[in-house]
């Protein structure tokens, strides 16, 4: 395997938006090229992510009407991948293996998605389409009751009480909130308290309305080119180290709902391929979902040990000029959580603070960068890890 | 590249089934995994298809339930794709693309797909969801729709009056059916005449109910790995000797409804790679999901010059034991359409002619396969070229 550099990136702003996917995700790609000092012909494929088209505007096979919108040749071509929310960072990761593979020298990849205009009811009842019909769905079951049972179990399994883990959760949203509210892309742009988070709705016990992501609009894009390609091209190309992905059954084949076993499997592997270790990270884009989610992926990627990184955020840990910078893009909590395009922002996020240009949420010094996310009930994880 | 081959295929009868996706795809997969003498454990990735069953199931994310259906390890991750009715053809090449870069030694790649239980009205409409929605769809745009014009401008582009195009158009249907009454997993399995096609009701002028295909149930898998292991597994493995993929833009972009330009453009890598032309085909799996679609494929496949391939099929020359055989399973229009599933299956029949195991239907001394799969209305197209 060659190695393998990203390009250009480009998000849209995230947020309420009354563009189509494909009015979104021309911006985002055409910006990615343009950043990356190529022409659109030039590209050799492209990897689109995208999860609810069918739903929200009534278009399946996107991929190829994503294609047309940049302008690519037509010998160049289009692929639609869907894993849940992890949809982008898959088709991020599959760019990176064909390109590192030599099939490809230079490819697109990224992602759409609309879900606000759809409302909240039909975007939770199409998000939880993501867990398993059969036996789950009628039970109930949607996104924030699996976390909402995952934050209980927590608090049984290590002992703390509730009431304290909700305090460390809200902790988690008012550290994200203060990063996004850094960030012009972001869905929400505003700082919140803990009592703010802890007088919200209640939406699945003990989750509040401020332990939940938004339903987002958005768009992102990466452009993945061999790194000889793109240390012609470009000042700063920042270098994919190591990739994993790994697959787990519904969640009634789960053991225990505190561990996303199928999240160690992919970071073993992403750890092994890029020769480092959690204590290598200097800034991580992960899957807050929910409050809990980002407390349970810290642990899991050996930030902490298991049950002990429920505090990190109150702690100042996972903050800007913390130890380990968690989410300083806002993180799907207030920068936004457009499924299909979730990956690509990461991604985004990840190279822009690795090549020192994230302004005033820049992690100073940053080096090595982690992106990971979680699709489905623990169903896919993909993980990228970036070096500059 | 090394080389790439198909040991274990496998796929369900097509047709009406009460069977989830999952329990469809269990079939295929487990026979696959078992043709190829190998367990699901020594498997490294999935590559899933499915376009609808979001609307059919309610079931998103389902590359990971499928990778559980089969007992799979959590270290192999799987994938969906989508590429409208190419999706499986696409998930079959990139896995091809994979384990010949070296990434993977052995995958599985596959799909399911659910379409008749919905009804005929719903199906329609979610499948015209492969075409552009934002522009086409509002105008009434479905696929019979888009065949249909395609036939009349191929009548008048070629000055073949319509009711002759028809008549040859009939016969592609008698063809297909003649091949597919033969095959015991087709969805039909009955020989028709021209007279019963011209005396249909009419779907989409000149289309009648006998020039379409059905909306059918169904899963199909194969085991792609590289020659190596394939032939220390399998007593006759099947070499991918090229493969294509090509994308195009919405219909209101194309300048030749006659023509399909993403297929030639597609073929033409696919014969680079195979280093073979069009004269080398011994047998075809092509995408008659019209019957007049099964005409311009051979002609943009190179069998017949453009305006040359409308009565092949009434001379018997892609009739099992003419020149080039077309469509041996039956296609499309007699083998069935569950669209997720359709590349596998066509990956299927040309792997079984080329063992010679193709009973009454075989195509006898079969050497190389081409297998042709279009996404939408010409926005992807994937071809495969196998040889024994």
């Amino acid at each position: 395997m060659r190695e393998v550099a990203i390009l250009g990136v480009a998000m849209t702003k995230f947020g309420n938006s009354e563009r189509t996917n494909m009015e979104m995700f021309a911006e985002a790609g055409l910006e990615a090229i343009n950043n990356s000092n190529i022409e659109a012909k030039e590209l050799e494929a492209l990897f689109f992510g995208n999860c609810l088209g069918t739903f929200e505007e009534g278009q399946m096979h996107m991929a190829a009407f994503a294609h047309s919108a940049l302008g690519m040749r037509m010998s160049a071509p289009s692929t639609r991948f869907e894993g849940a929310c992890a949809t982008a960072t898959v088709a991020v990761r599959h760019a990176a293996l064909l390109v590192g593979a030599g099939v490809y020298d230079m490819v697109i990849a990224g992602g759409a998605e609309r879900t606000t205009a759809m409302g909240t009811p039909l975007a939770t009842r199409t998000f939880a389409m993501g867990c398993q019909a059969q036996y789950e769905t009628p039970l109930g079951i949607t996104f924030p009751g699996v976390f909402g049972m995952a934050a209980h179990m927590y608090s049984k399994k290590y002992g703390i009480p509730i009431k304290e883990l909700k305090r460390n959760m809200a902790e988690v949203s008012v550290k994200n909130h203060f990063h996004g509210a850094k960030n012009p892309k972001a869905h929400f742009k505003k700082e919140i308290s803990v009592e703010k988070v802890l007088s919200g709705a209640f939406i699945a016990d003990p989750l509040q309305l401020l332990d939940c992501c938004p339903f987002s609009d958005g768009a992102a894009a990466v452009v993945v080119a061999s790194a000889d390609k793109a240390k012609q091209l470009v000042d700063k190309p920042i270098y994919i180290a190591g990739t994993g992905q790994a697959a787990a059954g519904p969640l009634y084949h789960q053991q225990d709902l505190t561990r996303v076993i199928a999240r160690e499997v992919s970071m073993k592997g992403a750890y092994k391929q890029a020769g480092i270790g959690p204590q290598d990270i200097d800034v991580c884009e992960l899957h807050d979902c929910f409050t809990i989610a980002e407390i349970m992926a810290i642990e899991s990627m050996g930030f902490y040990e298991f049950g002990k990184g429920y505090d990190a955020a109150a702690k100042g840990e996972t903050r800007l000029g913390g130890k380990i910078v968690v989410n300083p893009s806002g993180g799907l909590k207030s920068k936004g959580h457009p499924i299909g395009a979730t990956g690509a922002a990461q991604v985004t996020e990840i190279v822009e603070q690795l090549r020192g240009e994230s302004g005033s949420r820049q992690v100073e010094g940053a080096k090595i960068g982690l992106v990971d996310t979680l699709g489905g009930d623990f169903g896919t994880v993909c993980n990228i890890i970036l070096r500059s």
